[in-house]
């Protein structure tokens, strides 16, 4: 058996017993090229475990650039084909420029967070500041910046919990010496972590740039460099206050968007460009060192800083369809829910076989606010029959926000009202640019 | 008390009592221009009302050409402006033009059912062919047109029910002397329709075009009568099989595309070019005369033409998002879901508190298949630690399939089979392009 500080020391520290007795057995370590039989043969670079995954299966990067996860129970073999120390290179010295503007990177996990790590090849969820300057060099010549690892997780597992978690570490540097926060994050929830925060810290000092990456940086298509790099020049020179998704503007190096955090969503599951603003262009463009503006007005409706962070999670999303049972929304009613978001469709609607729930959640004090699963366009609940009987029943229309910022901004609003009327008021002010912003 | 004979000649058949009283008390027909007090007054045409509706709430066509709907308990007084009889047009005779190809024309309801009626500026549900005639002229030079209503709804109400009512009127029609059939349907959700209607009738023998418009025939932007007369050059000249969704292509009026059923969305709530083929042009391209063939494959993969019109409707669409409640799984698990499709984050995945749930359902039967909410792109589960965990929890992942089709073959496929491999197998075979098709 590896003791705790073998296996800290080989960087096997996440993995179970089982993994750990067979990659121990082999002699080993993170970063090791092996090979393991399983049924079909696989080769690749022994990659370490995040905590919360599962323990006994071990994980390899593959020579195309993608992860594998092999129970040890299925391996019949493993041998070791080349030890880590010979990919290792030794990081550059991170320089210091003296009088540069200062940021914090904050660390999430995601495939940007792990991609910054050269030093063995594989995906790490961690970084610091030497291993950040190794893998972006740039970095340096633009801003002084400190990182912080708030935790690691694949952003498909975040939850409100973690997006309080950065929140509050967020609302500690309201009053900081930074120029700018960058927040590496995982793609697939990013815009909903980024609503939350455009909410929670309505009229936060400084830029607020969330940044991730559709390839990881052992990729030749990574994006994890150049987005980084432009989320850097952004919040240090745009100095625009707000909270932004910085990502490829499309499949070209040369264009990265700063997205409105509440009004972009990811559009495409594996282009680089996957995000898009709807209904409008992104806020800025950052090309090379110049940075386009289409944002006219403030991203933050408000003046004064005033953190909320807060939430009310018994909100549901109910993507209407035809077939969409009733029942589904009573037993919503049934616990305890205090919102419920609408993805009606068309100008936003649902059918009438829904009327009779409708108005018992309306009588019960519950929340009803209509979006539109077209996505794009804007709800309109008086053009048609349907939506005048909605209305009547008690549905919001919330205009042309989506329907992924709706849910947020109800968790967020329910969190810290209970007043209908209130509730009601604050759904349909534009507290940070969810309903467009741009003119 | 107005006879059933008295409200049927006035047009007034779908009003309840109130409304029937109070109309009939200020001698008003549909068709009428009239003035209601109700705290703000209304002046309008007095439309009919449909089936289904809540018939005592009184319906006006307002100048904007938008339509409002007034309870008559809140009406304190109403006049009669204007008969109907001074704004009838009578309708050209319909020229028959011998050898023609012959068209079918269904209606269903919706915007563009509505249109079609000159008659007295009203919106109404049915249409004979004199009326059709009459709106749009240009028809009865492309093809012989016979035309009949199935049933007239708002496409929000219609439901699976209503799916079964078409699929089986077409399939009366499978062996018919029709050379296309065109069926009029609302913008909302006539891509479920469509996309039930191209799995039901796998292998159908002519064309079938479902036709919206985004704004009544009544209103001058209004795109009724251009994407009418495409379609029907459509289905009479490309004898393309397959089933299409047949609107602007933009806001030009220059060009219609015909989307495959089972590819398209309606991705705007009110432009008239808010349909879009997700990952590619749309199959067709009509201008003027012209048709652009972008098609390279058969619409359905398979040969003979085989209805299978039954359907499952316990089938879940879970849109997941941070925070979802993973007790909504478990209710539709106790409720005797058979089938639930995920509606992802990024490349397909859900959060890791989900996993109990969706290892219960797996254990229960029930098949569960993956699509993302990116909705441009493909799911691929096998990139991230996540993805591999969900398919070792026997979540299905498929492909590039819209989660609003995955939905509507879950229906289809569990409608027709109980054994897991073949649900599985038929949900991962292409049937009607919903994979693709394009190449």
């Amino acid at each position: 058996m590896m003791t705790e500080h073998q296996a800290a020391s080989s960087g096997l520290a996440g993995y179970g017993d089982k993994a750990l007795n067979l990659l121990q057995s082999s002699g080993i370590a993170v970063g090791d090229h092996i090979r393991m039989e399983a049924g079909p043969t696989y080769e690749g670079i022994l990659m370490p475990r995040y905590e919360g995954g599962m323990g006994d299966r071990i994980v390899i990067k593959l020579g195309s650039g993608y992860n594998v996860s092999i129970g040890a129970d299925e391996i019949t073999h493993m041998t070791k084909m080349q030890g880590a120390e010979v990919l290792v290179k030794s990081p550059p010295i991170a320089r210091r420029v003296a009088g540069l503007p200062r940021v914090l990177l904050l660390s999430t996990g995601g495939t940007i967070s792990s991609s910054i790590d050269y030093r063995t090849g594989a995906v790490r969820p961690a970084m610091t500041p030497e291993e950040l300057n190794a893998g972006v060099p740039e970095l340096s010549d633009i801003a002084e910046i400190e990182t912080r690892v708030i935790f690691s997780e694949y952003s498909e597992n975040i939850r409100p919990l973690h997006w309080m978690k950065v929140a509050r570490v967020l609302d500690g540097m309201a009053g900081s010496r930074y120029d700018g926060i960058i927040i590496a994050h995982g793609t697939d929830t990013i815009q909903y972590t980024a609503s939350y925060l455009s909410f929670a810290l309505a009229g936060f000092p400084i830029p607020i740039a969330l940044v991730g990456s559709q390839r990881s940086s052992d990729r030749p298509s990574s994006d994890a460099a150049t987005n980084l790099i432009a989320a850097c020049r952004f919040v240090t020179r745009s100095r625009k206050e707000g909270v932004y998704v910085v990502m490829h503007h499309n499949e070209s190096d040369d264009e990265i968007a700063c997205h409105m955090a509440t009004r972009v969503r990811k559009s495409h599951t594996s282009k680089r460009g996957a995000f898009k603003t709807i209904g409008g262009d992104p806020a800025f463009l950052v090309s090379g060192e110049h940075i386009h503006n289409n944002m006219q007005k403030s991203f933050f409706s408000g003046s004064a800083y005033e953190p909320g962070i807060v939430l009310e999670e018994k909100v549901g999303l109910i993507k209407y369809h035809p077939g969409y049972d009733y029942k589904l929304l009573d037993h919503m009613i049934d616990s305890g829910y205090k919102g419920v978001i609408f993805e009606g469709t068309g100008l936003g609607h649902i059918g009438d076989a829904m009327y009779e729930s409708v108005d018992r959640a309306y009588k019960k004090g519950i929340f009803m606010g209509m979006t539109s699963q077209c996505i794009d366009g804007r709800v309109r609940m008086t053009v048609y029959e349907s939506g005048r009987d909605l209305l009547n029943l008690g549905i919001i229309p919330l205009e042309n926000i989506l329907p992924e910022t709706a849910l947020v901004k109800a968790m967020w609003v329910l969190g810290r009202h209970s007043n209908y009327n209130t509730i009601r008021r604050i759904m349909l002010d534009e507290i940070a640019s969810e309903f467009g912003g741009l003119q």
